[in-house]
């Protein structure tokens, strides 16, 4: 692992990290800030997904989360959102929802995307691994969150691993990609035809199909351009009603997609993380 | 003037407009976050400088000052850091620490700068009047601050307006351009060899010169690769001792000169700020 920088912030250190990522085949960089602690301390970790096109760069310009980790003692990660380098595929047309920047954290099983597209073994297996081996967090206590496809991410990551993410909430998310242009795409091009493998990856349909977590925070602005055609949070007011999750949803006057709308709700989502994680 | 974004972040707008300048004989852009507020109110401002090869993007993503703005009221203006277009002259090496993105907020008399690098009036004067006519400002009440050269700036407008600015503050500011590189550089390239005339954009000299403000804060990083060659933070501290200004100088361990260090302690500066606006 090779650190890329190291600056103090907020009395702690926002560090940046490449290594060679044996899930994607490829050098992976990804963004750690770790807040002021005793000596000896281990820590509990939010991870951050990030939406199409996105590095692990936006947030960690843009997301206005270091103050709060400070105060509340958080270890917060930003992975990047899909392998990328020579020999990695793309989307034949370079379109921004599909291939580089737009991994969908899932592992494909199509060609030529098998081969670099783990990138769901890589954010639940690979990378927490080495977090854990290079700074001072504690695996027993990890949050989840994200914006738009890494709300999906963090979404459907959390719905399937209940028992490791003790808490669970999104920005903007994707909520029923199979039900949606951006995830239809993906799903096709990295999973194929098989609609009970996207379900796998869709956190309405995992919701109807039996994973449950004890509630979620969702975040969405109602100026959204995506809101009605991708994005759909009312689909998973159902599911969780029809569930019996606790989803408190949030539609936010005025808001975009934009990070002006993630940092703005950025203290409360890491609040109810932190209430979570003890 | 046109409005090229404008975002709801933190319950107030964060809006970036170009407009044409008779100062500098350009366009110009700039960003101005205005807070939530009460209908007909109007409001403190601060007025922002950046520092070399920065625009106003570089605080409006980084400085992480809208969420405390918004708690406190202010209103934040974030200007550019010199003109730019065609037919702007530029450093004839393409330095970064002269002409585009190096106007060092004073007007320039040699040619062929005197055109175009009319800084210290556009920032004074026409943005003032301007932001006055377009936004909820209340130009009874404005506070001055910056980073690096807009730290230079901050000081220098400051103490020469020491009516009109009743809170002036840095963040790793050059507090003695006539007696470091990068000053005398821009000194001579934008204002010749009158010795006389440095002394009046020189926050160090205006000190020994006469000029008073009841107050500084100035926050300078203990790892900044720039402090012992360029910011000379000293400087200040003699001449502020020497002429009986309440300067609050801190060191701080371990920052750098990033933004990184400016977001830290932002929250800070904008208390420091209101506290003295009212």
């Amino acid at each position: 692992m090779e650190t890329l920088s190291r600056e103090r912030a907020h009395g702690g250190e926002q560090v940046v990290c490449r290594h060679r990522s044996e899930s994607t085949g490829t050098e992976m960089v990804f963004s750690v800030f770790v807040p002021p602690h005793a000596p000896g301390a281990r820590l509990p970790v939010v991870w951050f997904l990030s939406g199409l096109s996105c590095t692990h760069a936006n947030v960690t310009e843009k997301g206005e989360y270091r103050r709060v980790c400070a105060e509340l003692g958080l270890v917060f990660v930003a992975p990047d959102t899909s392998p990328r380098g020579e020999g990695v595929p793309d989307d034949p047309d370079g379109a921004y929802d599909f291939g580089l920047g737009a991994g969908f954290y899932l592992d494909a099983v199509r060609a030529p995307f098998v081969e670099h597209y783990r990138m769901r073994r890589y954010v639940l297996d690979e990378l927490p691994a080495l977090i854990a081996a290079e700074f001072p967090v504690d695996l027993s206590r990890q949050g989840i969150t994200g914006h738009s496809m890494g709300g999906h991410g963090a979404l459907t990551l959390g719905l399937s691993n209940p028992n490791r993410f003790r808490a669970v909430s999104a920005f903007a998310p994707i909520v029923a990609p199979s039900q949606v242009p951006w995830g239809q795409k993906a799903f096709a091009g990295y999973l194929g035809s098989d609609r009970a493998l996207w379900r796998r990856h869709d956190a309405v349909a995992l919701i109807e199909d039996g994973a449950r977590v004890p509630a979620l925070l969702v975040d969405q602005g109602d100026a959204d351009p995506f809101l009605t055609e991708q994005l759909r949070p009312e689909l998973l007011r159902e599911a969780c009603a029809q569930a019996g999750i606790a989803l408190t949803l949030r539609l936010q006057p005025g808001y975009t997609h934009s990070y002006y709308f993630v940092s703005s709700f950025m203290d409360d989502h890491l609040r109810w993380h932190a209430q979570r994680l003890g």
